[in-house]
């Protein structure tokens, strides 16, 4: 019998707990894909008490709250963040094996050094606990950061934003990397023609012209992609519920755009028309800013009607079909020598061999891994969802290669995402030595967890890092083991 | 090595050990939804042999016998009962890793206390010993569920049906309550205009009205409804391949009515507008009298045309896409304030993580799991379908809330599947607690098993339980543990 | 901690050991479906080095090689055998977890008796050890072939062939059955028009006819049928994404054969039509002759636009809906009394449990197992995929009927395949008896894993197998056990 998230925590063989604690647990972060507010890395924020820091803009939690019966205040509505926390500390013992009684607990462990289980009885003590220690300078948003050996931070952003936060960061010597990531979605979301004429407002604003074709769209975008580019960003990121592949000429893509700009809602041909289009104008932008494009696809966002907003905690997994789209996609691009690194993703995990099958159709020289298998995503980020994603990207592509785990989150306190996925990484690698279907070498084994870990996010996406934390990496390299070459048996 | 179905049958840790024998083990049976004739219950058959008892409508050991290659006759035939059961008995040995084995020793044992394995070396003596035992009082209808300690059977009904066995129940004091469930499936089958018709016609006999319009048949539902409501049901219970969601509007409902009507067979788009408006009409009806609604989703039936019938074993897995339709139904009846407690099921376990995350899209205050995934249902009925029903449920929702196992069963011999599923479930937990995935806090995870296993039921559906089983509710629900807040390290 | 591929590798209990040692390991291989060359057996070639035997064809390693970033030369082009093979040392050390880095080392153990791990310190040692052996009586096609134990091997033809090497071998007294496989997969690829045409050509010719309707279409193959049956053919294989039942006329099929002969592309809706047709008379033809059908369906092919040609690695998963399709068509089939045995393959394991449970839908007496739910194939030929599909099809059907394991494969060195797979079932077997969850009765478990290594498929297929090797088959069914009927607790 185990102590509940003791050392050896997810390790369940010596080999794996080696691994873990000889080899993943030193190396930094590359976040690559979140939703951290960079005014807040900027200003170095401080959260006033632990339902700020903690609870706020958390969909995960209020979903459970709401599975629990919790009224809506307690979520995103106009309660005390005392009421709000102890509702949430009712709520966790009904956790249990949901990922959030995982997060729950290590997020408090790591940060807080808070060793007790989160419920009605300990709430008002946890509460007051990290609340001090948030007043601490180890707590603003850069000292969690840094207590979680975090080297590159990876925003989500719309084009239309001016990456001021950004910019003056990258003008300061704080061994940390803020970078943008370009996520054009509204762009392409004419389904509803008075926002996204609106949109096409802004983004002419930001750009500096009237977007008043599809050609100015373009230039628009292609502006804000060099713009963002200047400024550190090497990603672009897009959620859809499928790729459109449609056949179309210019005077489609012209009529679509006319006649939704004149306020009528395009059919879903159309949308899937003026989809096919943008995307693949958008791919030719990031291929030849040498950019890796993330497709995150399958979720079906904003189910309930009655919902207080977007990003609230109402959206799941959809069942649309993907891989003809997929792979027209990336053939259209690869045919046109116009495909760059490409990361998928898809929230249902039905999709996991679809996905991790497809990358092996479009690899090539020069890039290892050039197309990936993205890390189990959003709802399938827990212990299941982790195991099957690396089980399909090991089986039918080469895991040695993955660029690994990122928090997607919109929390500076879930960083022990990242432990969660290495300890699972080392786990399943470390269970295989230990029932004689890996070699024992682990020096060659722990290098590779080492590559999944950091070392490979770090050569794919070539974020410019900060100077301070690539001494170490230097020191890592070293590191590099020969795979022994003694009989095994 | 451990014997064969011995006390700690799937258990595979003392913490699972503990959790199975000292919470799951006691609490009696609601099997919410199943097949059981109220009329063999309320004149309390006894049968006359281990055919009858354990064979009879079994469609689950007719295909099996098929997949062995055994004559028709042995299956749904005219072959004696001693020949069918020797037919059953000589596949038996066949049936390794398949549910059926597990079930049929388990059957045999927890009823019977025979501890042979069927075969046809043992045919005979377990024949004749099953039969015999079925002559005496504690092996009738009642007697058996008395054996399993079911306090609640939810039959399934046709609105036409008078539930006379219910109603005369309903009178007697048996420390058993047996309820109906109501299933209008056939009301919106007009696919086959001729058998709707005639439908039609005995569902207005027994409303006592004629229906020739849709608010005729609307009219006609709601008595029975009323009906079925004032005679104890709790529940409805839809079987649909996948869920439409047209629009549509009364016009085009009567055109569609008075099409079918004269015998003119819809086309597959009227027949979802058709399914689109009725099932939102029961929806409502469900909402308003406070029922919780079922959906079993993707099962595809009568695949082969030369079946000897419905429901003998001629029905599998459809793939068809459910997301989009079940998002949007529910959403359609949460904006109009008529979504009341539902539970949805596929089938499909391709679909689990769709339904288990849109279950998180629909709940609020005051019902705790007031949308639920289902439990792993027919063909999924087995180990790794319900490991898997409950890792996705507990990953994207709250498996504490979970109503948890019902038998779906046309037999009274299948209850040990109540035991089969707290088994796995005890297994699942307590394997967490062994490996320190779980704090180890057996009366607050003990509490937790205690309510999947029946006060979740108990509360979720209220049915009226008779007062001699709720006396030992009252007993039960003193055993609430509060989570320890010792230091977990 | 166990030795990397040591004797008990994959067996994780005493009593699968005692299973795969004492039963599995002596039966012979029938390898029903491959794609080996006839040819290369006939001539019993020999290979001049361990590239051309062990990486020629081999679409796995390549894929795997560009997903390491490694040059096409090295692949598909025209470096050196040697330069080659150092490029495959290269990726070896980084596939771990792909199933490449078990057979990888199975294979060199198996073969060459060579237990070092292959990476670049080992590579040209192991490339002139292998090298070597190539040379030498042991290491010819039928040499290789006789290590394994190899019985009857089951090549993959289109109806064009002339069968030369097949029908030169059956009248050779070799210890070895080599029968062809009719795939007329081309006859229904009627989307491109000229390549089509040209094979109406081709088949005409085969069967001494002109094709100029569909009539002399089903003439042709009707010929061609009769000629592989006389050459012992005893199975039938379709590749398609997923399987059409349109309804047709015979004029719609006259005048879409006459439009494609015309040079007109069909439409999607046409070719559906036509395949329709085709597939239904192939199925009746293989009735007719008590042939096995057998489906691979889901396979997305030639994604990559650019690639050097087909069979070169850039086919992925596709995840088209099936399940009606395939219900269809086999329920068209039985209803006009003209199903035989047929196997269901999808490379989506997301398919798994809809054609699991679709076997039963068709299952008949007398013959056991008559649908099939075929083997974990092409990316899912790995431990999660066998073992899924393993646990899929004994959930919901009879894995003791089951016809087990082929290789697939276009290498002679491919045939550890066999072992890898009779050590997971093994495993998993014995494992349920470790637990208790299968009585321990060995004799009996045994007897079913040699059914479903050998026995099975032999009684399935009904091959003409060599009466040397049939011998062989008389001794293995004296050892039928019967099922022990003591008390089991």
């Amino acid at each position: 019998m185990r102590e509940f998230l003791d050392q050896s925590f997810l390790l369940k063989t010596i080999a794996a707990e080696i691994l873990y604690h000889e080899y993943a647990v030193e190396m930094p972060i590359i976040d690559y894909h979140c939703h951290l507010s960079a005014e807040d890395i900027a200003t170095d924020r401080r959260f006033q008490n632990l339902t700020q820091a903690w609870l706020e803009g958390d969909h995960y939690k209020w979903r459970a709250m709401r599975m629990n019966g919790i009224e809506e205040q307690y979520c995103t509505g106009g309660a005390t963040d005392q009421d709000k926390f102890d509702a949430w500390a009712k709520t966790v013992p009904y956790t249990i094996m949901n990922p959030l009684y995982h997060w729950t607990h290590l997020e408090l462990l790591r940060y807080f050094e808070i060793k007790r289980i989160l419920n009605p009885t300990t709430s008002q003590r946890i509460y007051q606990t990290g609340t001090e220690l948030l007043q601490t300078s180890q707590y603003s948003c850069r000292g969690l950061l840094d207590q979680m050996n975090v080297h590159v931070v990876c925003t989500t952003n719309d084009p239309v934003e001016n990456l001021c936060a950004h910019i003056s960061m990258s003008k300061e010597q704080m061994g940390l990397t803020v970078v943008p990531g370009f996520r054009a979605d509204r762009a392409s979301q004419i389904m509803n023609p008075i926002s996204w004429r609106r949109y096409m407002s802004d983004l002419g604003a930001s750009a500096q012209l009237n977007i008043e074709s599809p050609e100015g769209l373009l230039e628009a975008l292609q502006k804000r992609h060099d713009f963002f580019a200047e400024n550190g960003c090497m990603v672009s990121d897009h959620g859809e519920e499928q790729i459109f592949v449609e056949e179309y000429s210019s005077s489609d893509i012209q009529r679509i755009f006319d006649s939704t700009m004149a306020g009528h809602p395009p059919t879903f041909q159309e949308t899937a028309i003026f989809k096919s289009w943008l995307l693949y104008e958008l791919a030719k932008m990031d291929h030849a800013a040498g950019w890796t494009q993330q497709f995150h696809l399958s979720a079906m966002r904003n189910n309930n009607s009655r919902a207080p907003g977007p990003d609230t905690g109402y959206d799941s997994i959809g069942d649309f079909a993907i891989a003809l789209g997929v792979s027209r996609f990336l053939d259209r691009l690869h045919k046109d020598g116009q495909l760059g690194r490409t990361i998928l993703y898809s929230v249902n995990p039905a999709h996991n061999e679809v996905l991790a099958s497809m990358c092996g159709n479009f690899c090539e020289h020069p890039i290892p891994g050039k197309i990936q298998f993205g890390t189990a995503w959003w709802f399938m980020d827990q212990i299941d969802g982790m195991e099957r994603q690396i089980t399909a990207f090991a089986n039918m592509g080469l895991i040695s290669r993955f660029v690994g785990m990122l928090t997607d989150s919109r929390s500076f306190l879930s960083f022990p995402r990242h432990e969660y996925f290495r300890r699972i990484l080392c786990n399943m690698i470390g269970t295989q030595v230990h029932n004689g279907e890996l070699p024992y070498d682990l020096p060659w084994l722990g290098k590779i967890i080492q590559d999944i870990c950091y070392n490979n996010a770090r050569d794919f996406f070539r974020f410019l890092i900060d100077s301070n934390s690539s001494e170490s990496d230097q020191l890592m390299e070293s590191k590099i083991a020969t795979a022994s070459s003694e009989p095994f048996q």
